[in-house]
Formats: structure tokens, sequence, C-alpha cells
């Protein structure tokens, strides 16, 4: 089997400016994530903010299977015309894994609809996710929970649409619960929402959340009918009488 | 009880220029909708796409608890600055009925993030309507099935999310089936999308369709909390330890 | 409009043998939960587990509209026949609503067809309730989120089918999370599922949890068609030929 | 990777019995079947009613990845402790593909909890199928809908709970309308019920068939973490303070 190409996508701007962020991932989140990928059997590249296009050129996601997406700062600096092209993309079938503060990127909110919004705090709390759709391939290899020392608190209310598969839940130190793993169909595509991954802590380091990524990333891969067709159908299927 | 106050929008255009449409609804199709909602028990407003600020203004939607939308030729002319009022409030939890060719709309794409596309043909063919979620609301005081002697068909695949509630599906005479009743729960609103109404015929005098347009309005009326809050929490609820 | 009218269903076993328990709820835990429910407008009997036919007589099912549960050390107890009953009266459209410990009723098991099974731990600990789905009718009335003091934990992976729609997450001190308000059509009837209610705790006096109960009878309320109708249809409703 | 393990289990009764089912299928159901998927590329064993245990033994099912249902005349014969058995596979993550007049099989009507009767002719009528969520895997491979020249009908309302997905729709030639794909999660295990079938047709030799039955075994196939656990957890993860 041809392994799935994977593009690794990256805003890329903490790591230019924050040292304590670059410490943690000096070649920035994106090198992180690719190599564990690429580790993990998927032919992998990357794409940043600030290339040519983001990146992210009609070329390179006509040959990109699923697409990672990690954003923060700069939500406002993607360009509505790349947003429009991996959004085509996405309902053509191209799968998407939306990672942390990317539920706040403008390609999230326009395949959810909604404000995507939630409660957060910086504290550095520990963060325990349960599985709870246990025989789901997302869950492959996990125990029944695994912790995230150090990381951001994602609070409910997260104002998405009921995902069409719930796989993980988050606890958190501080008093608060998170849907932490999503799954949904959009078009043709399939997107995952994935809550970890602070800039500032080792998040992507971790064995549990990069089997995670990995096995979302196998979730969203393209399937299905070839093509969906739309519109005028003048001549019924079956006799009028 | 206080009754539900209903906006009924209507693009208004195949009225005012096409002699088949005046013929079937000489004051408008909102003029027969809202009627049959007054009947039922609702307060009742309407709207049409040339009043100004389409007669969406920031205080009749204040006042709204539910809007009705029905447009088609004029998708284009919706001023995007009441899309976004629209949605607001819809993320705020006002009820939303999309029907027929509302599915295009731009306020209920922006909802379900993906084209709304399908197939269609204007063939005045039968349809015949199941009800497949027996117990839910929508579906009070009707029969197992209805039927519209003539109507536009629309085919699947409809590009939309899958709803949390699937309530009604249509046969068509020539060949295709459609998801023609669903619910979904986008922000603290509820939408429900009605799939018939063609202009050229008289479905929104039938009986059965301004049945479960009132259940829908009933269905999507604004509940649940007061209202809900995001954003910075520095404070945990629990201590950190 | 008539009220809704409610059965409340006890086991009532701990009741009579558990000095504990009776100091808390010395008429019984169906006292305290008909009394608020009748305070909040429904018409109330209440039956239990050591009355003739578990107080589940046809007749008194009959003329119920949304049967609450709750059952913990005596499951085995109730007769098969009465279960087979209250099944089939929610598969023609009375709504149930199980509270706490009968997550392992019969009656749940059947309806749900998993094992229900989760983890538990009695140590009188903090529960917060997350409402999730803000829109939802039995979010009706709450904050974003409520405390109860002492609680039993329940925890995941809860092994029921993902609910129709999720609307309560439980996050316990402990450092486990719950789906704590699950909603689902079943057949005709709606079955809603609630979490707290530990019997030595007076959850059931407290306003909010009594205020859920509340909504979650409203909303499993009897609604949709009239009847359901299977079989042999010989005649096809559309020529063959 | 090692191929998939399939059982496909067939009641074989009217082939023992019926000429014009000999006809079409002279050495059973199952073998069409099972022959399809061994082309397919798994490693396949049958399994029949009048065997000991209906070839269902404990040792037969923990070698088995996913089994296939086809039953009818004969649900009554099944054995309740062999239906406990598969039941309890399920639910440990064994995939179950529930094929046709296999609605009515006591394994399918405990994992739903509902009748899941319907309505049905055996009028030998067109049946089309649509792919509904078209970048499901289960659609792989098939054109946006299919067509069986003759079948049996089976119509709405189908009293099953709503899939978790659903995949394919039937049009009827007669009139009616069938969720034919669904898609469940039960346990750790995986559900799909498809419904086309009937014994005197030669649907299992249709590639279309053969191909959806691929799929869904695929899709079925066990995943997710190795184990669940219930039960006391007398010790908190943290501390209660």
């Amino acid at each position: 089997m041809t392994p799935l190409r994977v593009t690794v996508w990256n805003e890329n701007r903490h790591e230019k400016t924050n040292a304590a962020v670059q410490k943690v991932y000096p070649e920035g989140m994106h090198s992180v994530i690719a190599k564990s990928l690429a580790e993990q059997g998927f032919t992998v590249g990357t794409a940043t903010l600030d290339e040519p296009e983001h990146g992210l050129t009609a070329d390179v996601l006509a040959q990109t299977d699923v697409l990672t997406w990690w954003g923060h700062v700069a939500h406002g600096d993607v360009k509505d015309e790349v947003v429009e092209r991996v959004h085509q993309r996405v309902l053509e079938g191209m799968g998407l894994v939306v990672l942390h503060s990317g539920h706040f990127s403008k390609i999230f909110k326009k395949l959810m609809g909604t404000t995507c919004d939630l409660k957060w705090r910086e504290a550095g709390e520990k963060e325990r996710i349960w599985v709870v759709e246990p025989g789901h391939p997302i869950a492959e290899g996990l125990d029944e929970y695994f912790e995230i020392e150090h990381e951001e608190m994602y609070g409910e209310r997260f104002d998405i649409p009921a995902p069409d598969t719930l796989v993980l839940l988050s606890w958190f130190k501080g008093g608060e619960v998170f849907r932490s793993g999503c799954c949904y169909h959009r078009g043709k595509g399939k997107v995952f929402y994935f809550r970890p991954g602070h800039e500032t802590y080792p998040t992507y380091y971790q064995a549990e959340v990069q089997r995670v990524i990995a096995n979302g990333v196998r979730w969203a891969a393209p399937s299905g009918i070839e093509s969906v067709t739309f519109g005028h159908r003048p001549q019924p299927l079956e006799p009028l009488g």
C-alpha cells in the first residue's frame, strides 16, 4: 500500500519570537510532528505561514491526503483564498487534523459553522485524557487514559457542533472538562480535532500524543466513492408515468 | 405561556416577476406561511429581501424567537452583514427553520460549513415523505408518511453534515431519495431544515407541510441555559495543588 | 394543557435497611423526587419494588407519560415480565428517565444493548456537572455548571451506545470524567439517563438536580406520530409495472 | 498485514427446503458470500445453524475478527447461550455485519434494544441504493448509487436506534425508502447493518453488494484500545484533598 501523504502545517510564529517556545521546539512544532509521523510510516511534508501561499499551493494540496493544522496568534494572517482552497479540498476528500489552538483557525470555524470558542487557562496544570469510544481506530494502541503533566486548560462549553463521534474527553486538575477528540464528516472529507499542544510544553514529543495524531491521520485518510456530483438531473431515473 | 414570536423571511422575488408563481402565491409565499403559523398560535411577523436591511434589523431579530427562511434566485443579494447578524443570533439561541431552496442561502451554508449542494429536477413529480423518527416532536400529528402530488425533486447526495437527528426522508417518483427533515444544534440555537416548497406548487397550503413547519418552529424555540461564556479563566475552580 | 403524568419508581430497599439512608430519605428517595416533580407542575405517582407487580401494572403504565427509575442492590429482583412491559411501553412512546445506579437496571441494559458498566468509587468527592449542549431543553434554567459537594464517582468508560445528544459532562475531584446527561430515542419513546443520586447523599434535595429531572421528564414526554405500523405491505404504493 | 479472519454465518434452512432458493444458491448463501470475501483478501470460514453450537463455539469466535450474519425463518432456533456468546464477543471488539433479514435475529435485536421491525413486500421490485455519506470507507469503490433489479422491499419505519453513521439509503419502486447501510459502535465492537439479500434473488452475486460487505467487514474490524476495565476504583487518581 502506498503510504499516506501528510502535510504538516504550522503557523511557526511563536517559534521565531518566543525564547521559551524556541527552547522546546527549536526547529518548530511542525518538525517534531512531521518527524513523528514519518517514523510512523507516512510520507510527510511541512508548510508554514510565512512561506509563499503559506506553503499550501494548489499543487501541494492536490498531493496531500491529510493536512494537519496548528495555528494560534496569527489566524488572521491566513489568506482567505488559501482557506477557500483548503476548504474545497476537504470537501473533496482530503483529511484534516486540527490541533489545539487551531480550534480558532479560519478553516476550522468555516467547517464547523460556529464560533469554536471555549474557556482557557495557562497554568501548566495536569490534563488526563480519557478514551470514551474504546473501539474507535483513533484509540488504537492507547490505554484507557493518558496524562499530560503540564498543559494549557481548555474548558467547556466548546462551541462546536456535536461531533459525529466523540472519542476522547479531558479532565483538568483545575476543575474543567473538554471534548478533546472529535470526529466529523464534512463533504467527502473527514476532520479530526485533537486538543493538546500548547506551544510552551513538550506535548508533541509525548508518545501517546504522537500516536493519537497518527491514528487521526489514518482515520481521516480519503476514502469512499470516487467523486460526488451535484446539479440538474432533467432526466428521471424512473418513468414519471 | 407567551406565544413564540416567529419572523417569516421570504426572498419574494419570484412572486413579483413570475405569473405562474403569482397565481399560486398572490401575496407572496411568506403570507401563506405566516397565516398558517398565526392560525397555529404563534405571534408572526414577516420580512422580505427588498425591505431595508431585508427586514432583519437588530431590533427585529432581538424580538424573534424563531426565524423561517425561504430564498432561491437572489441568495447573492442578501447582504453579508445581515447574514452575520442572523448567524450571531442563531448561535445565541434563536431558532432557524430553513425551507426548500434555502439550502443554498448564505446563512444555511455558513451554519453547515459545507456546500449544501444537491441534485434537482423540476418535473412536478410525486414526493412521499416518510417519518423515520416517529417519537420526535417534529413528527407530532403526522401519519407515517404524507404525499405531495407535485414537487421539485431534490436528490442525494445532499452535501450537509449528518444531522443530529434525521426525522424525515423523501421518496421521489423519478428514483431519488432525500434527507428532508434535518435537526441541528449550532451554538445555543437550533436549526431545522425542511425540504418541500417549490415556488410554482401550492405546497405551503398543504396541511401536513404547515404542520411540520409549526412543529419545527416549536422544536427550534430558544431553550437551555441563559447564556454561554467564553475566554480566559485565570482562576482555577479547584486548587492546582 | 393537561399536566404530564409521571410515575416515580424506586427500589426502596436501602431505605428499609440502612440507617444512613433512612436519615437522608426517611420516606424513601421516591418521595423526595415525587414531591419535587409535583411542585414543578406534574401529576405524580410512585411505585416501588415490593409492591405487587412492583407497582407497575399494565394499568399504571398505560396512564404514565414518563417513568423515572432508581434501583441499585435489587436489579435482579425486578421480574422479567415487568421489564418487558416497561420496554414495550417505552417503544410505544412512554418516556423513561433513568437515575444514577439505574444504569445497571434490566430495563436500561435492555434498551441500550450493552453492559452499561462503568468505574465507581464511594468517597464522597466533589462532582462538577458541565453543560455541553447549552441550547438543549434539558439544560433550561441551569448555569454553565453546577456542583454536588459529595457524591459517588462514576467514571468512563461508560459502556453505553453514544447518546443521540450528550447534554451534561461530569468532572470528579478524584480524576475521572463521565457522560452524565444522555438522550436517546428508542422506538417511539425517549430515554434520558442522569447520573447523580447516590443513596447516602442528599442529592435529590438539590435544586439543580431537581430541575434537570423535571427538564428530562418534559423532554421525554410522548410526542410524534400517533402510532407506528410494521409488517407485510403486499400492495405497493406505486405501480411496479 | 495479517488478513482479517471472517466467519460467515448462515441459517442455511431455505437452501435445504426451497427449490427456488436452491437454484440460486445451490451450496448455500454462505458459500457465495464466503467465496466473494476470500477473493477480496480475507481469511474466511463459514458456520451454519444446524452445526453443533451453530458452528459458533467459543474457539471459533475467539478466532473471528468479523462475523457476518444471515438468518430468516429460524431466528428462534438460535440458542440463547450462543447469542450471549456472540454478544459478549461483539462488546469485546469483534465486528458484526448483519445482512438483510438478520434485522430480526436475536443478536441484532439484543444489540439494538428495539424491535428492529419494518415494513416488507416480496414483489421482486427494483431497489436503488444511494450513498449519503460519500467519504465513508464503506462507500469505497461505489458509484453514487447502484441498483438491484429485483429485491424484496423493506420500508421505514425501521425500528432501530438512529445509526452512529448512516451510509446508504434505499429507494424502492413501490414507494418506500429505507436506511440500508447503518453503522454502530456497541461496546468495543462495531456493527454494520446492510439491507439487501432476499434468498430468492441472486443479490449476493452482485459486485456492488459484495463490495459493500467487504468494506463493512474492513470497517468493523477490531480496533481501539486493548481492553476496557470496569468496576471499583477505591483509589482516586488525584488526592481528594
